[in-house]
């Protein structure tokens, strides 16, 4: 692209975030040039993104307060515990408000490519010492990895670590989505479905 | 989403930037959220972002200097205008190393929902002042819009305001895209296809 060095190095720098590729990033450096007031209400949003938010101690979500919400209600089953990647995992999760346990969040996507889950900065430490600490009460921890390649071996790497703990270890089921297709369905998915029928 | 305010207000701000959904606004929320050393060189990029940066006066696209490299150019025809919505057309077209006339960059796509070209801040004026000005060399003006209905309407209001200055008023050819497959295609495409065998 022959953009302006501003707009190529803004561009650079937005390729470097989830699902940004380098045609958008380039769009969305010459929309942000041409929009000075989005711009500008940007800047101040950015500089204060971290003001008044705090990562939960005990589930290490991003959150209002620590403990978060989640973590202080006192209705919520601490015998079950949800083990998700992400912050946006938890949400879905507890957007279908069929879930009452409690969660614990890694803090990041795994990249088998990129070294073991702790290089990664993913908090396995922080969930050992979780297991460990309720121990007496936990019944079961959920492994809520993505159904993918990558969700698979994170899940076996947790599976392998927290085994020793003797806590139940149990994975998110698979099969057909809601609304989904038999005839478009991937063969890994109706061997799922097959094998979870009833 | 249950997410603190300022990573809500972050990416209720990121969803007005073109091609991002609420999901994914979510999600570079937190990511910008995480990524403190992004985050503090985006804010940095972003505050410079217009510095050195001019609009041409002559095509009205974003460059390093007015008039721009390609409008001082000697060795381009003026006798033929390609006229693009935005800045990334002109970059595509000029990366094809195809086109060795002049441009001119509308700044901005058509939305055929909200009201006339120059509404939504089309230079339809400025156009129309740089196709008289040059009125005795000018032979073809290329309407060089998506093949789309958002592209074809603004082409067409484009060819009625421009028929009175009697220049020449063509489109980009339309047909299988190259690696396209005939099984696949759809009949407008098809339909061209077949118009413009050759």
């Amino acid at each position: 692209m022959a953009l302006p060095k501003p707009l190529k190095e803004t561009a650079f720098l937005l390729r470097q975030l989830p699902q940004i590729g380098p045609r958008q990033a380039g769009r969305l450096a010459v929309f942000l040039f041409r929009n000075e007031n989005l711009r500008q209400e940007l800047i101040e949003r950015l500089k204060g993104l971290n003001t008044g938010v705090h990562i939960c101690e005990r589930c290490f979500r991003i959150a209002e307060k620590s403990p978060c919400a989640l973590c202080s209600d006192k209705a919520r089953d601490t015998a079950i515990l949800a083990v998700v990647e992400e912050d946006t995992d938890l949400e879905n999760l507890e957007s279908t408000h069929s879930f009452s346990g409690s969660y614990f969040v890694l803090g990041g996507r795994f990249n088998p490519h990129r070294g073991a889950p702790e290089e990664q900065g993913l908090r396995i430490k922080e969930l050992q010492a979780r297991i460990t600490q309720d121990a007496k009460k936990l019944h079961e921890v959920i492994l809520a990895m993505n159904p993918t390649v990558e969700g698979d071996i994170l899940a076996l790497a947790l599976m392998r670590t927290l085994k020793p703990s003797g806590v139940s270890l149990t994975r998110l089921g698979r099969g057909l989505p809601v609304g989904g297709e038999i005839e478009y369905a991937d063969e890994e998915t109706l061997k799922s479905a097959l094998k979870h029928r009833g």
